[in-house]
């Protein structure tokens, strides 16, 4: 109920993941309004209803406020009522385009942490010129000490398997590629990293985020927030002022005109939509954050990304992982 | 001499500045190098070579040099030796493409801090959708207080006047719009910036950055340096990404090599060439920080930026702007 663009754009994304996959989806909401939408539903998509459940939340978290008071005031807000489904197993995971920190806190509210995760935390996906790369946190930390970016690592890596990476290369995000560059943070980070049974290649600094030869990337989410959103209004800017120039001219028109399904791929492949929304990780069950603005297509991704999460049973992974780390001495830190 | 390509660009772009603007250039480093270099200069050029000096450094800092033990130990290093000139007033301004480090820790050693600055730091200009936006600092201070934050806006805004702007919009970049988002220097930076006599305009995000609503971005330099190589490595994987695309359909291609001018066009807009480098601002005269790989236009640029520096007196701009916070009891802080 609470993304940008009402509930609509997330039935239609459910009703995309249920062509593609074998799975049941429950709406979370305002249950007179979603039924109405269904009611619209055309012909074609009818056979997908059976698959699709109502449960009744009767409140929304509003973008703007605050997350925490707002979770602790509206316990029946759709959000909470989707994890407590999460919790009772009668769902799976949870995926929402709401409020990115009300999810955030429901989620370790109601699900609690995994074993030995000190503090859960967003990752994103970001298209490189080679395979994608997972960062790790965007936005749920702002302020973090050297184990919580151990323990992001551990987690990210996990993710980077369910693109097939074997073992993930981490790089340690900072201003220069020579250990001992950054900040107070980074470097006792490093030294952590160094010493733990990940496959850590060393610093990275912002221009390496692209280039595709590092899996994960681990930052505080204050850092690595600033890293998504400047990353996402450069790419937006960039399009805007080539179109400019390219308005300018006839030839160019019509070059583009020529040019335009190279444009349209070149735009899917960094269109986050295509990858989906950030799993929420570290917490006792599966949790997506989307996009306020997420289409149906990115829904979609954010539902199959939570399918092959459990299909690749990302938490038990971590959750050994850490546990393997532990046995390793990587613990006190 | 310390520039990834060699002495040669910082020559070439010392020539299209002479071109330009009514100077004297003095050359610093190895003097039988650069007077070798000076003799293959074609005839068109020549009547420049009476406003071009050589002065000896008989040693260079390397790029992977650390900073400060190689300015303590290299006095006649030709960083070194470009400030020394800086100082006895010989020259006015002192442009470098060497170790960034290098040229900050010889600049502030050499010449000093401005009155009430408390920490020099680099600044550097965006190109966006409207204006150019100046963000400081990128990369010269990657510890901060809060008092800190509060300079870098003063010393900015001053640049922001370069380009013609009479009250720059200031912003704090955080992961947020609403005050009380962000780390715990950002929340204390927030409360200095808005009593101050600046015109802030409270958070931005790293999406607003390329949006151009804002005219000076301040952050710590650790959030600034990962911005400015985030989008420098996005622009360029964009840029690749696109053209792989492209060269994949014959068509395409047709349409690329019609649309090209404006993709010229395009590139010259997000090129960071085209803004020159980054002044290094605090410091008790002119230096200028270029990108190791400056092309001989970048250099230009730069030059004619440390012009405009001293045209507009914007170190006493700044000092006065300081002195004007500190009336209005902007101190202490």
């Amino acid at each position: 109920m609470g993304g940008d663009l009402g509930p609509q754009v997330l039935i239609d994304g459910a009703l995309l993941a249920l062509e593609r996959e074998e799975l049941s989806i429950t709406l979370v909401g305002d249950e007179a309004v979603l039924r109405r939408q269904l009611e619209s539903i055309s012909g074609k998509q009818q056979h997908l209803l059976g698959n699709l459940d109502v449960v009744h939340a009767a409140t929304v978290v509003g973008m703007d406020e605050n997350p925490v008071d707002a979770i602790r005031k509206k316990r029946d807000s759709s959000i909470m009522v989707a994890f407590e489904l999460v919790k009772s197993g009668s769902v799976t995971a949870a995926v929402s385009a709401g409020n990115s920190g009300a999810t955030l806190a429901a989620g370790v509210r109601k699900l609690g942490r995994l074993n030995n995760v000190a503090r859960p935390g967003l990752a994103t996906v970001f298209p490189t010129l080679k395979g994608p790369v997972v960062m790790m946190d965007i936005g749920a930390n702002v302020e973090c000490r050297p184990i919580h970016l151990y323990q992001f690592a551990v987690m990210a890596s996990g993710v980077s398997r369910l693109y097939n990476v074997k073992k993930p290369r981490v790089g340690l995000l900072t201003i220069g590629e020579e250990t001992g560059k950054g900040n107070t943070l980074i470097k006792e980070a490093y030294s952590l990293l160094e010493r733990s049974r990940l496959n850590f290649i060393g610093n990275v600094e912002g221009r390496d985020v692209f280039k595709g030869d590092v899996d994960v990337i681990v930052c505080d989410g204050f850092v690595g927030n600033i890293c998504l959103k400047i990353s996402e209004g450069l790419a937006e800017a960039a399009m805007k002022m080539l179109r400019e120039e390219i308005l300018k001219s006839t030839l160019a028109k019509i070059g583009y005109f020529l040019a335009r399904p190279a444009f349209k791929k070149f735009g899917r492949k960094i269109d986050y939509a295509e990858y989906g929304g950030a799993p929420l990780l570290g917490i006792n069950g599966i949790g997506i954050v989307c996009h306020g603005k997420s289409n149906e297509l990115a829904i979609m991704n954010a539902i199959v990304g939570a399918v092959e999460m459990e299909r690749l049973k990302l938490n038990e992974v971590i959750e050994q992982d850490l546990a393997a780390g532990l046995a390793n001495g990587e613990k006190g830190f």
